[in-house]
């Protein structure tokens, strides 16, 4: 067996952090899990440092739970997949934090979970959660799409089905819009209706939207047209997303996030028959990353 | 000359409260304007308490430049018309206040925006600035409509169009939408392309993206397709808002409102072609108001 370049003790760490929560990966030099953590909401483009104080409360769990303490960072190689670094100002933003770590690797959460769903072998992602974005890396060539933030980015979102769904039963109170499952529906969800809605979905946040998605699906399910059109719209949006990510020529791809098993009954039959099923976890991808990254850094 | 229930030294005061400013308008009780004053965003919806202290500054100016004080706001009976207030919970918040007035009418901005177009008559008005909106009123019937709130409502405002247009020039980033002019508009606007769009339009307010409307009339102007297909949609809804206000026989329409001289050219033309000049600003639709409500009140 070739002499691995890695002393035996340092100590490897994935961290996976996305909007909701941020989840951390401790291994041996064996490769061997010896801890795991969880923290808060880590989106480093929406709270800096909410994100910075996620990391640190996951990374010290993973550690407690490994029988150390939150000091063995400087013991850690660690790789972060991190939501919102795909952001030019805000990845320089989080490289120039003075970690505590023995090295660091930064990367999306997005290049994290592909590495993962692919088993750290080249490979495509299509998240459709609360937000909406893709990955394709296939030797040298990356593509990187969507993950532009709600409103204005993340179509075929559930925080973008549901602003859709908002805006249609608002038209649809003025007698300006179709008639709508979705006035009730979302009536219902929001325990409010006509004016009040606008009310209780002041400083609403992307989650708040995504939680109406839910909704859609019924009514669409249910036949309505105007709900079928939000879904048509989002899911043709999502299969085009998959071509252009096929153009690199990715061996495999995979669609993650809370809303993708639901979305993918409304996407392109050839499309959905081309994905494969996720291998890991992303944090698992970070943590392949970090190992790769520095055995070659001090090789 | 009938004799006045109202006695002489009654003042009057009409406030006009916006999302960008509120006025004030102070008159004695031969309806001689004695006062005039500005104060800050006064939008009741987005901020309770920024609204209230704009009310406050803007009526102690008037009552400042009248010569008289702070305090002599008990000798004033005031009208409000102002915008957030078409919402129940924040109509109930605005109508609990403790107001410092000898007594106090309330109404929408809308409201007072078409008392006053139509010289205190009935009528019907549509607004289209940052945000949009449509009210009538033909005897006993009342029609009001929009002023839905940011993202999910204002349909063919300035936020609308500016959330559009953004929308446009990130899918054409991702080569996923059609090329179009907006992409260097609105890089030009915000001094910022791709990505940085994002971190730049991070935390946006609705006048924010409302700044981004005009770069979408330049681009129409010149034949883009995209742009062109924003205003189509915008410039229908607005029609059809016009369409639904005549349907309860308001005896004339005006337009309101920054980009509403924008929008005539890409609405209907017979709409158009109905619609009068307004005759006076808003804040003397909520005077009116109040000199009306207040001499019924006390007759």
């Amino acid at each position: 067996m070739e002499k691995s370049p890695v002393p035996g003790d340092t100590l490897f760490m994935g961290v996976d952090g996305g909007g909701t929560k941020c989840r951390a990966v401790l291994v041996d030099g064996q490769k061997n899990v010896i801890g795991q953590g969880e923290g808060g909401a880590c989106n480093a483009y929406q709270s800096f440092d909410k994100a910075i104080d996620s990391i640190l409360v996951a990374s010290e769990k993973a550690l407690m739970e490994a029988g150390l303490k939150a000091g063995d960072r400087d013991k850690v190689v660690v790789g972060m997949g991190l939501a919102g670094v795909n952001i030019p100002d805000v990845y320089t933003r989080v490289w120039n934090w003075q970690h505590p770590f023995k090295a660091r690797f930064l990367m999306t959460d997005l290049h994290a979970a592909c590495v993962a769903a692919h088993g750290g072998s080249e490979g495509a992602v299509i998240v459709a959660g609360t937000g909406s974005c893709g990955f394709a890396q296939a030797g040298d060539r990356v593509l990187k799409l969507g993950a532009h933030g709600f409103p204005f980015g993340d179509k075929g979102s559930g925080a973008w089905i549901g602003l859709q769904a908002l805006q249609a039963v608002l038209l649809n109170f003025d007698d300006l819009g179709k008639p709508t499952m979705l006035t009730e529906l979302i009536a219902s969800e929001l325990k409010a209706d006509g004016l009040d809605i606008i009310e209780r979905m002041h400083n609403a946040r992307t989650g708040d939207y995504a939680s109406l998605a839910p909704a859609v699906f019924t009514a669409a399910e249910a036949g309505d047209s105007v709900a079928i059109a939000i879904l048509r719209e989002g899911a043709d949006y999502l299969s085009d997303l998959a071509d252009r990510l096929w153009s690199i020529n990715p061996p495999r791809m995979s669609m993650l996030g809370g809303i993708s098993h639901k979305m993918k009954d409304w996407m392109r039959k050839d499309i959905i028959e081309r994905m494969s099923p996720a291998l890991q976890q992303p944090e698992h991808g970070a943590l392949f990353y970090a190992m790769q990254e520095y055995t070659q850094s001090i090789a």
